[in-house]
């Protein structure tokens, strides 16, 4: 698997990918997942892959054939290189998902492998003063790409996106991430988001490859390849774990008390109680869980932390 | 979706279940998901089903007919009150299990629903003195049992299970717990795992049904269905929310610094970067990206935590 998630804040975008591949776990290797297409002063593309990689490469190689401005396709064809807005370079990396998907999604099915790939794509393209609106200078956009080609945009109310293996980093990020957020601060949010996954899952592996984009720039100004020897990825590693467990200790543990009632049927603190078919229990009997008859439970916010030493 | 999540640790078992059951957002209602066998003094056993509810609760009425010491066939078929030891009653789950596939699943195949359901079975059986091996009391046990009908037992190196939804709630699991963390710490994580999970899945909700076993005493001491009045697991959600947020936002934003080394091809700091067709680049013409040629970046750990207002 893979993971990889970019969010789009007001300041920029952060783009961050682990660099993890694998067919079952003899077949661990290390596979670039993200590519940049950068015009210095034009327009700064990332695109993060995660899926099958033959998939992926496929759609990659499609994007970077040189069809541009030169090519003999140039006029028929838009690309990466000629589209003026980024919903337009969307478009054009779901056309070539599909065009991959016409070409091999037949042939894989016949060895029951699906297809199986999708994409984040963000970035900024200078807008051209004649054919631009008259804003000035576009805003970078995020962009979510699935297997059919068909895509989705990030919003203030839902500021990132993920792919791979995203459900063990997801709750860091839905905790932190609003499009205020300060960009270093949104690099650090998915490094710890990338940290959690790490830990709890194989298949996803250093090193890491990190880029943040200051709006307006127009080019790559922030990008770092993050293997175990990095200082801030070890800190964030060390520091995050510890505190972390020290914040656990510091919240109170549950102080069980006593009600005193005697809950009925549906009442909270009912269970779903079976006792053994000898007793004399009818609704046992009938095989239906009894009603629980004694004190029922709750659980108390002690007064003040807990001073276990 | 479910989250159930069950540890079992030096003290004792703990469980956690959700109640929400879903077959499609229109389709959204509530359902025990833990069950407990109890016989004061003899046997305290708990279940955790997930998957398809209507395989879930068939295994259940397997597992709860009257087939006991009164019963007709109570000779020729063990069942959760007649087995010694916690692995036999694994194995009659996992005989539920197998029995339910036996009359279902060719009839949900062809409707191309999937046999899905999984459980969790932990508890403790007091030893017979007749059978025993002589070693008192036998200890509390938990057991993962899949839908195959085959277990796994929990270890010392991995002294939890979950089904359902677990990925979201597994990284805290995975720093906090130990063989040796207190019961209440234990009970007090599962619900912070349960909390991420809740934050980020719609398809688990509240009430929860949380059961602490205390080693030895062999019946249900703690049990407390935790709906959103619930004053301890309010607490837990916002104070672990708060603090997270307060941690993340001591530890030091990247600090980028230039290395000004100029990278090689495959050197850490490379990216995979594409150029425009049109310009003097030969790796970009032939469509492999271009080695980067500018100064590498890397971050350093900032000297102290950062001072932002």
């Amino acid at each position: 698997m893979t993971y990889c998630v970019a969010m789009c804040v007001d300041e920029g975008l952060v783009f961050l990918s682990d660099t993890r591949t694998n067919a079952g776990v003899d077949h661990i290797s290390t596979a670039r997942k993200m590519s940049v297409f950068e015009e210095p002063g034009e327009r700064m593309l990332v695109l993060l892959g995660a899926g099958n990689l033959s998939l992926t490469q496929a759609v990659l190689q499609e994007l970077s054939e040189p069809t541009g401005p030169s090519g003999p396709s140039a006029s028929s064809k838009p690309t990466l290189w000629t589209v003026q807005t980024m919903a337009d370079a969307a478009r054009v990396v779901g056309q070539a998902v599909r065009d991959v998907h016409l070409r091999e999604a037949n042939a894989l099915q016949e060895f029951g492998v699906d297809f199986n790939c999708s994409f984040i794509l963000g970035g900024q393209i200078r807008e051209n003063a004649e054919s631009g609106n008259g804003a000035g200078q576009s805003r970078p956009r995020l962009f979510m790409i699935y297997a059919a080609g068909n895509f989705i945009e990030s919003s203030r109310v839902n500021p990132y996106f993920q792919i791979g293996e995203s459900k063990y980093g997801k709750p860091i990020i839905d905790r932190v991430l609003i499009p205020s957020t300060p960009l270093d601060e949104a690099a650090k949010c998915a490094l710890i988001s990338m940290d959690s996954t790490l830990r709890s899952n194989l298949s996803v592996g250093l090193p890491l490859d990190l880029l943040v984009y200051e709006k307006d720039t127009l080019k790559v100004t922030r990008f770092v390849s993050i293997d175990q020897d990095n200082a801030y990825y070890q800190m964030i590693h060390r520091t995050w774990g510890e505190r972390l467990r020290q914040v656990f200790g510091e919240i109170p543990d549950p102080d069980w008390q006593i009600t005193g009632d005697v809950p009925q049927n549906g009442h909270v603190g009912e269970m779903m109680l079976y006792r053994p078919p000898g007793e004399l229990h009818a609704d046992a009997e009938r095989g239906t869980p009894a009603v629980d008859a004694r004190p029922a439970q709750t659980l108390a916010q002690a007064d003040k932390p807990k001073t276990r030493g």
